[in-house]
């Protein structure tokens, strides 16, 4: 099967620039296919981003903020984007004790996913720790957000009236059920 | 909680239309902060997408494609985005049949979630079924794709290779062991 679909990688014959933004840039791609044929393909290139899964005393560490693209509040996990040449694991560690106040004293990466591979080159590094102490929150300067524990049965009361309703914070509920359920950390 | 938190909304002072394309189009807005200050915030609008966990004799159904934003090969859940107006769910019918040829004779909601909701409004439909039969196969022109049959096994595989990479499909496993641990779709 490789030899396959190696035929149909799609080789570039211009890129078109579009935007350069403070997060995402803009570019769109024409692209050679198998049949000979051409199409575009619009691409958002974004830095990549790291997010915790964070346990307190048996609690989930979220956040709730407003969320322009959705034009509402929603409920995460703490998360942000990684500055120039970061190590995911240290966005990691500063975005949990920047939105939270908390200090995770180990990490460890339950998943690294791209957010939207038809589109967007983002990818999203989600860490877990049930190993927190007491740090300084320190939130951004156009940052405005509120802290909150929660219990997997008030997550799942978030997840039904919609307050929790992003990728990430879905998935690391079902990571947190699995872990349990079985004791461990899915693959 | 909420009355402090809705004196955060952050309204939009002034919106920059900056590219609209055949899948996505981008705007930047401007917006007011609760301190008084203004920030930037860039948008990405895209329509919403569905995609289907289908089970096939204990068998997940993936495609394998090139994902030109990511330069690589994909093994990803069937999926596609919303035509004007589509109900995601006919839009989930459509691309299973589309993209693997075979037909659900019955679609259950399992979850819909914002990919990256700090810069994007797409939103993504994820049903589940484990009733198929044969369908025709009917790609999109300009859509090369190989269609496979795995198991969980062989799923955890691609996920630990990174040949399954993405937030819906990641999810899709963590489902898939959740329904087989407890005999019912997560919240």
């Amino acid at each position: 099967m490789n030899q396959e679909i190696n035929r149909w990688k799609e080789e570039t014959t211009h890129t078109e620039p579009i935007f350069s933004g403070k997060i995402i840039s803009l570019q769109v791609d024409t692209v050679a296919l198998p049949d000979g044929s051409t199409a575009t393909r619009e691409i958002v290139k974004h830095p990549g981003a790291a997010a915790v899964i964070a346990l307190l005393n048996g609690k989930l560490l979220v956040v709730e903020q407003y969320r322009k693209p959705l034009e509402k509040f929603q409920i995460e996990l703490p998360a942000g984007k990684l500055d120039a040449g970061e190590d995911p694991l240290e966005a990691a560690r500063r975005e949990l004790e920047e939105e939270t106040g908390y200090k995770a004293e180990t990490l460890q990466l339950v998943s690294a996913f791209y957010t939207s591979p038809g589109f967007a080159d983002e990818k999203l590094y989600v860490y877990f720790t049930d190993q927190i102490v007491s740090g300084k929150q320190q939130t951004d300067e156009d940052e405005f957000l509120e802290v909150m524990a929660i219990t997997l049965a008030e997550a799942e009361a978030f997840i039904s009236e919609g307050r929790i309703s992003d990728a990430k914070t879905i998935m690391a509920v079902y990571v947190w059920k699995l872990y349990l359920l079985t004791g461990k950390l899915p693959v």
